[in-house]
């Protein structure tokens, strides 16, 4: 950690921030230059409240140097993590295809789409049941029913199932599903990040709309400090000025997390966008950039979808995708 | 609500169209410009999903016309929410000033600031028990604990307390609690709203470091649709590419939320900017906009406060701030 | 364009607006709803200025239903422009690959550049003369003499050049230039944009940094209102709150021009980012997703680069993406 | 500037480092820390290209210490900037008015404006005549002749005027005017800004609408580099998510670029919002935050406003504001 001070700082705040630090065992190497003075802080700086440096009269600035995620941190664990989902797995060079309604909607509904997107390549199926709606007048999904009907769609095709758990008290309803999704809205929930964490499932976090890399890392670290290391993470778009699209895809993101952690990266270009039109062609950017996988919104008649129907495509354009992007993921491992 | 066609729509789709919207009681008049057709829906379209309507293929924009809140609009409740709180009230022409710690640390620190704040001019007590903090190696919060030590610091004063709940298994912990806020990153936390709703304490709600106007006056809907009018909306600064500052404080949100709703409007300069310094300077500039009060955070010791000292003023600054926010709050009546 | 109007309207105010747009030949069809009634505008409302609308006591809100742009619509231009450079071209299937430093430095500099990303497939040229730069310390560029060595490296590879133009009085210099370019800063210099316009070389715009997609679309309308139909856009990167990279690369871009309008778009991912490692997957996921072409800064020295050498990638590097590029786009058009 | 290396950095490039930054005669202290090394870089760093030292291999991060600007840094211009303007002063305590048109349209309109807005305390004009317009098609400004319109108004009200410049080729005609305007767009033309650097009337530059206050103070830092000092800066929105305003005002402005810096801070909340009901409460705000000025679109019939007049007020709203504005600057001045 770096300190810069301000200029002239007052000797005997000075001398008592240095006594203070090293009281924490943190031991300071000054810099002195022309106009301001820096201090090197060597030692376990984890602890230190960065806030706390910055209050302090004679400090103007402090600068961090290390990540203030440990287990997140592909420095602490070169090797990518691998998560083993029923009889498919997501990262280790595969190519993930997660496709499904935004809401369960009826039986026939659910194992109709299930069953064309497996048929497509899809190796994990989504759909929502607890939903985080805007409006307090909007279907909020069908709840446990929702689950239910998700398990009997997995039972028809095989398909494991991921869905999104929206408070801790859902939690028990989710022993029977592959994956849990943390959705955009609960990034920050940590309560609930520290719950998933006491369990072992594979948690999926999506980066919240104004969520820095380093946020999303963070909540991936609440989720490992309390023991579980099935961590997927997956980007959904950010919110900026621009207005077309609902959202704005980051797909640095796919590069930018590779380097930093060892978690499998997941694309959602169906929030991303909010329109059907786009989803294809992000889709196939996202498995070119290095994506282990995509996450898709297929409803077999959009108009009528009960949720987000906009930004669904249809079972025939989810097959076109999939084929797309399964060639195109083999063609990038000869490149 | 208005549904702009694509060019030579498909007609046997939009008869579809057409009937569907009829057998939702919406009746449709149709305007032909020179290259698009809009149509009018008039009816209650507050049903109506506007991404049902987006995803079809003949459509190529929807637009709202009708505000998606009902018991938020000041359209329909055009007097000024007051809401009581103990001895004090919160709008309807005072300034309401809340002021305290971050973090409840210690039963002298807490009693210590209430006294002083008290004794400043504030009128609420705040005080963080269950902090929401990025890292999970950061200081959570006493928790119930630091519940306990606000209600010994309101018995010594006289001050009702605010403070942050984050999930819904900690209502019973709040039942002697006099407003209970609901942090940024939980203003779309829809369970717990609708589980505040049902209770009638009165809630404080902070906007979402990348939510709209809009999506805050959606989240207050939440609340009151479940039967609780007792709403308070905070606006504590937005995530822009500024970085000097650590969010961006929005104070148009002020006459903009007057004009669009009926509650009180409470303006946090301390989180927004995360500077000490700033801190005075954007709550005047509040009280001068018309807000119904500010919430500040005041510590004896910033440089030792367990977390976000950065953003904390002294209770002689603060003094100083309530004397100047109290003198120009009476001045601004004058005018 | 469609009125929204207040609640209750005045009636002479809105005889007198109803009067007012017949004047101007547009007809006007009403709708009246519960609580609001909407005017639908029919006729050439390109002129009526919108935010005069906006300005009426009884307007709540106007909403515009055609596109700003003519020129620059794909609807009234429904085949790819495609640009002739040199013995090239841009668009129409092919893959423009545009690779060169940041900044002309010296003869020998930018003809060894030019030489290695000719031999690794690059297309056209790319190097900076003038150079907008935040600080009037830093180096500015070459100036017209930065010119005359491009002219060099040209002669030398065959290769065609493309260069930005900071003011208009530059204009006469860019006489023997092959693609104009228009950096971010000056996305709206309208000026500049319009005596663009009455030339004939091809521009390049790039996307501000705040600029949306429409706002990208009346820049090139701005050139093609004064005669130029070479027009070019490229998308760098916009700014949100990440600051991890330097930009977020908005690839929806690409399908989202590709619908409105008919130029070739281009994607610089070297300022997109500013790190040289997230270069190439981003240069990539563009090909993969359709773009006519990547810009990239390529520098045989990065860290004794003159400018931005964060940013830039070795020859070496370069030839490796390039050679992943056009093998990637051929792919692309066997799936 | 603190140079943080990669864990493990390569001896031989460590070495070409070090020796390369002492022939600039730049002292390097480093401190080793537990699992990185960092430098602290002594002496005049003001040279070094931030991005030359992000591109080395061995470089994780690099960190300025100083500002990078100088002349308007207040650390070595502690006292304020005053801006004489013909009979009138900018900053020193004084709050300026400026008010007016967004564009100069007849005659009859600026004169009549500018008497009304002189009654009211106005104490300098503002008025378009080169105006930066997103459309092409949209009208222009007057040109020329619009200047000499101001000019009229001048003569017959005293008011010194303020108007936009667009490019240096016009700086002829700017010759009589009081104080030159640089718009938003152009907060980035560093060719404009160099030549209004050697000039000695006073420049008002605007906030880019996604620009830093860092790069605010470059801008200003251009026009001084080259001998004019008589700077001021306005604060006229930033570009964020919120569509409901045309830009989010952000009054942090105020103390933060009165910290570091010494120009006049100008606020203009017509451009910043879009609206003309919420100009005066934003005023207001500004004034109470420490301004020294507000900037204000007023027309006599903003529905008929050539440009903008969705936010611009009537005169007799601007004198109720101007009466509010100066009574509560004398206000501040007692708290």
């Amino acid at each position: 950690m770096v300190v810069v001070l301000k200029p002239n700082p007052d000797k005997e705040k000075l001398d008592s921030l240095v006594s203070w630090l090293k009281s924490k065992n943190i031991s300071i190497h000054a810099v002195t230059g022309e106009s301001k003075v820096i201090l090197g802080l060597i030692g376990d700086t984890s602890t230190l409240d960065i806030g706390m440096l910055h209050a302090l009269d004679i400090v103007e600035d402090v600068k961090r140097v290390k990540e203030p995620y440990k287990n997140a941190n592909r420095q602490f664990h070169p090797e990518d993590t691998v998560i083993k989902v029923a009889n498919t797995q997501i990262g280790g060079g595969t190519l993930t295809l997660m496709a499904g309604p935004c809401s369960v909607e009826t039986e026939d509904q659910i194992v109709g789409i299930a069953k064309a997107v497996k048929a497509a390549g899809a190796t994990i199926l989504r759909g929502g049941s607890f939903k985080p709606r805007t409006s307090p007048y909007s279907f909020q999904g069908l709840g446990a029913e929702g689950l239910e009907l998700l398990k009997i769609a997995r039972r028809e095709t095989g398909l494991p199932i991921i869905t999104e758990i929206m408070e801790i008290s859902q939690l028990p309803l989710f022993d029977d599903v592959d994956v849990i999704q943390v959705g955009t809205r609960n990034m920050q929930n940590f309560n609930l990040l520290k719950e998933l964490g006491k369990q072992k499932k594979p948690v999926m976090i999506k980066r919240g709309m104004s969520a820095t890399y380093e946020e999303l890392l963070m909540s991936a670290e609440y989720v490992m400090s309390e023991g579980n290391e099935n961590v997927i993470l997956c980007e959904r778009g950010i919110r900026t000025f621009e207005t077309y699209t609902r959202n704005t895809l980051d797909l640095a993101a796919i590069p930018v997390l590779k380097k930093l952690t060892h978690f499998p990266i997941i694309i959602d270009p169906s929030h991303a966008t909010g329109k059907s039109a786009l989803v294809s062609d992000l889709a196939i950017a996202a498995v070119a950039a290095g994506a282990d996988g995509v996450m898709v919104e297929v409803h077999n008649d959009p108009p009528k979808a009960w949720c987000d129907g906009a930004q669904s495509i249809r079972p025939e354009t989810f097959t076109e995708l999939a084929r797309k992007a399964l060639a195109l993921h083999e063609f990038m491992k000869t490149l």
